[in-house]
């Protein structure tokens, strides 16, 4: 997959991108994540690419033309395949697991980072094919949310985690919040792993994981619920937790 | 603040921390930030922290010991303030605005990064004050999230936002998405900036944007609508909408 950020802060990337599964996946031509930087596209001789915005108001706000220039610096030739431009935007969709994996099927992601100021609205309605938030805070740029996106979709390319890491078990794979994990030491200041867990009865074991998932799910975030692949069996224990 | 991070890739943070707001925070010291290997709090020869699951399962699990002698050489002189031990866990409370706001008022913040794999549950129910969860996707490691989560909180405090940065109007302020923000050119390639923000009239600009934001957060996001701080003119406004 071809990644390109478009950002005035490339060397914020560097330690993300630089450990781990990403860097791998790089080594090994899985991705290949490419920075180009604003400023580069800034027309002006003091090479600024915001200014302040129109009705008033604190704070600066990217220009559309530099912007504009950037992006189409990466799109002028043909796509080698699917190509998707993503704008990092507190006001966008909501980042979810289910967006990764749609994400990991395109063959060219372009991400859009502003930094400081907002964007001026003509970059979000003409030239991203779509505004990404990856949760309901406040960040100082889209630099953050391009990683935090960038490592959820580089996770669903098939090559990336090697076995000792796998994925699908993690949290949100089926719409629940994962089931508590143990290991060694089997008590620790006196504090103890579930008995079940020894039983050596795999199917118990299995099902004893789905209802911890489905009560921890219930407790803290029941709205997933609506959303989740629940079977009979699963319908039954929630309703047995109501009593 | 001081802020400590319990991670076994403290070299991911020096691109995001190194630069911008936080770099700014850290040389004027409203930040001390400081990073914890958790690999030095291993007692094993090879420096493990991790061992396999029990009860099966791929993966591997992040032992307790290593993890309570790394957060507990943190926490064993009496604080000189007030502290809080945040887990990265994607099972936890989703992390917000209000949130950030909230956790600007400690003295001391405390994160538990975890990598590939999952913790050892007595390290959520036993050693940390809360588990946070950036938003509904899978990552690889907390390290990105406390990235986010120490960018989110360091702009509330004091002193960290300098005047061409200003918060207060940005997204999620007020429990509503941002309105549309237009800068120089007034055309660029035909598409234009709204005639309103040209009219002189503050009162005016004040209302439009605010009706924007209503509008879009309506069509985007109209969960949000129920938390947000609503006056009689904005519910009417919503009203006319519908219609």
């Amino acid at each position: 997959m071809r990644i390109d950020i478009v950002t005035l802060f490339p060397e914020m990337f560097a330690g993300p991108f630089g450990d781990s599964i990403i860097k791998r996946a790089r080594e090994n031509g899985i991705l290949d994540i490419r920075f180009t930087q604003l400023r580069d596209f800034s027309e002006d001789k003091h090479r600024h690419v915001d200014d302040t915005p129109f009705g008033g108001g604190s704070g600066m706000v990217l220009k559309p033309e530099p912007m504009f220039r950037a992006v189409r610096s990466l799109t002028e030739e043909p796509p080698a395949g699917t190509r998707r431009v993503l704008l990092m935007d507190p006001a966008g969709t909501p980042f979810t697991q289910n967006k990764a994996k749609e994400l990991s099927l395109f063959d060219q992601l372009i991400f859009i980072c502003g930094h400081y100021e907002g964007y001026d609205a003509r970059i979000s309605e003409h030239l991203a094919d779509e505004s990404l938030s990856i949760g309901d805070y406040v960040l100082t740029g889209g630099e953050l949310p391009a990683m935090v996106i960038v490592d959820a979709v580089a996770r669903m390319l098939p090559g990336v985690l090697g076995s000792e890491e796998s994925a699908p078990t993690d949290s949100f794979y089926d719409g629940l919040l994962e089931y508590p994990q143990y290991t060694r030491p089997r008590e620790f200041e006196g504090m103890t792993v579930p008995e079940i867990l020894f039983s050596g009865d795999h199917g118990k074991i299995r099902r004893w994981r789905r209802e911890q998932s489905l009560r921890i799910t219930k407790e803290r975030r029941p709205e997933l619920l609506e959303k989740a692949e629940l079977s009979e069996e699963d319908r039954e224990y929630l309703r047995r937790l109501e009593h």
